[in-house]
């Protein structure tokens, strides 16, 4: 055991920033009206609402009107999905999505399957890279939707979104493009209309706001049917009162995201590619998946030989390194990344692998630390299963 | 204008008791850990929420795993009627609701009609209640779902909820029982096991818990498939990362609404009545609408004949009386209150409505005000309009 913590995995999630709390603290306690009201305490949280929208909106570089709040990414991909899918139903019946989408994305287009729509999962290279190729070749005239992430979140590699949406409407101009950006923000350019995208998913806590809140980016004119109905609360595309404390907080939290980007991606990538460096020379039968260069500043993702995830991640946590083996959102499945599957993993590769994720708050120190634990560890976890193997052998 | 604010509209939103706040300020910026995750900050957060989860299951008189987070009221209603209705689509199509639930409730079921289910809509008497032997006699062989709401949004009428669902059950055991209780915490009894119910609503704001964040009861065995899909949390019944600090909030907030139940009905109720027979008897042409004994202990909703609801609030909110006509969730709609008319009111008394939904911050200096202002107020509404009447017809 160790009073030493390095939070080494911001792709799972990350603190809220104290100016995004000192933000949020009026709305729980004083300024606390539910914005569909019209008194004076409602008219103030109505203000607040559609101030986060506005400011949300600029780093967006969309309407304030073609943003919806939801309670996260999850819910945001969902409703994309599904959206689409029952407002388009009277026009095809197809979705294009990727091998490599997370489950939120993946497990929403598998329902729609068992309701009748068809689903083409296009392939990733070795590297997890989506051709936009494969993708236009895929459309029909009853292809709806396409649906391929921005950037994995498992192994960081970055998608081209925009030449995906360029080609894709080229062939069907109907065809609507979502994109999940939860991994995306503060370490990519947000900017809608560069990206060409008519939806985009984003969750707050992913870059240091609030959990329990994000948004769906719905493009004017983009045909679209509510996940959760009910009240008329944002403009009929999300019924239910509008977490106000939690909008504000991603609100402000994005405006960070966006302003300190420059430098976040700087400092990540310079730690980033010194920990890759590091690892790869100093632990043998180690490899990076993912993308070398097209691939999110803050992600090193890596597969040891000999050695399972579960371990390794005790091991670190035991020296005070909060990792993960990939997602966070599928820990205790004994199923291998579908990622590194789709990449073409074999089951060498596949068993001990290890996401190391940046913040602002890690350091040359931090780095330093996991380069003089990581080889020793992954040394001993061998030797240790070797001599488990071997006593089974007796 | 006044420096004074009353704030009289509990049943739209509730501030976040300071004690609540406290509770869950930790997990925003140090104990932000992703529950999904293995680490020593993952653990952390895995067991507030497992704590969070086992107290709410005390209040409700639950197993823990019978108890799902969701991000409020709304997600939590439409969750549980599509997730029966997709479930049980083998064995029926036939759902049975109130003419009077939350629009949460009834637009779900509209859209479920639209994909082949058959609803039926129970009326209520003049009171707003609904007959228990209406519902059993709707009951068919088809049926697999029956909604009826815990105490009404707008009027606040408790509905027979425990009858109800004894009934049911007697016709048909498989029918599957869900209650809307959004209004009811600190205020009813939310023992699953003596209501009887197999699915409850929560939401947070509504019980000096934050906005964001609720919860779906589901009794063991209930078959339900998720509204919202993706990772594995919450057994599978809901994905997406964890509130952790909304849901650490809901549940102290649960157990402070049910520790201080007996407390604030109590209080609620003498101001209440107190508030009622004030307005009845200094306003002519004023009526009381909802149950005169069962109805919710904070709620008084009345009619004014002869005014509009809109002037009556803007007017209050001047005097720093915050109020709501009803429902905050159909604000700005110009139809009558789908509640009211399924009472039976005619458009003399679904015009001018006015709801006033007392707190523990509430004092009889609060309601002596109101009724100071209101009688005044409600007087010169009905002298302008019927100087503005009369200029027309000039």
């Amino acid at each position: 055991m160790t009073s030493r913590r390095i939070y080494l995995d911001h792709a799972a999630t990350t603190p809220v920033d104290p100016r995004v709390l000192e933000a949020m603290l009026p709305y729980f306690t004083e300024k606390f009206g539910n914005p569909s009201g019209v008194h004076a305490l409602a008219q103030e949280a109505q203000r607040a609402l559609e101030d986060a929208r506005a400011r949300v909106a600029a780093v967006l570089g969309c309407r304030p009107s073609e943003v919806t709040f939801t309670s996260g990414g999850s819910e945001s991909d969902n409703a994309a999905i599904r959206g689409v899918a029952r407002a388009c139903r009277a026009c095809g019946n197809h979705i294009i999505t990727s091998a490599v989408e997370h489950h939120a994305v993946l497990h929403a287009c598998q329902e729609l399957e068992r309701e009748g729509f068809q689903v083409t999962y296009v392939p990733v290279d070795g590297y997890g890279r989506v051709d936009p190729d494969d993708v236009a070749r895929a459309v029909t005239d009853r292809t709806i939707l396409v649906s391929v992430m921005y950037a994995n979140n498992e192994v960081g590699t970055v998608e081209p979104v925009a030449e995906i949406a360029r080609l894709v409407k080229q062939v069907n101009p109907a065809v609507v493009v979502h994109t999940d950006a939860v991994q995306a923000a503060g370490l990519l350019d947000l900017d809608v209309g560069r990206l060409g995208v008519d939806l985009l998913s984003l969750s707050a806590h992913k870059f240091f706001g609030p959990k329990g809140v994000g948004l769906l980016y719905i493009r004017r004119g983009t045909p679209f049917s509510p996940l959760i109905v009910g009240g008329n609360q944002e403009r009929n595309r999300r019924a239910g009162t509008e977490n106000v404390p939690g909008i504000v907080g991603l609100a402000v939290a994005l405006e960070l995201a966006e302003s300190g980007r420059a430098a976040h991606v700087q400092h990540c990538r310079r730690l980033r590619d010194r920990l890759i460096a590091g690892v790869l020379q100093r632990v043998p039968g180690s490899r990076l998946n993912g993308h070398p260069t097209e691939r999110l500043a803050n992600n090193a993702h890596f597969s040891f030989e000999g050695v399972d995830s579960e371990s390794l991640l005790a091991g670190l946590d035991l020296a005070g390194i909060c990792a993960s083996s990939g997602s966070a959102c599928t820990t205790g499945s004994a199923e291998p990344s579908h990622v590194l599957v789709a990449m073409g993993a074999g089951p060498a590769w596949t068993r001990g692998t290890l996401r190391l994720t940046l913040g602002p708050g890690n350091s040359d120190a931090d780095i330093d630390y996991v380069l003089e634990i990581l080889p020793d560890l992954v040394g001993r976890l061998r030797t240790a299963g070797a001599l488990a193997a071997g006593s089974m052998l007796k």
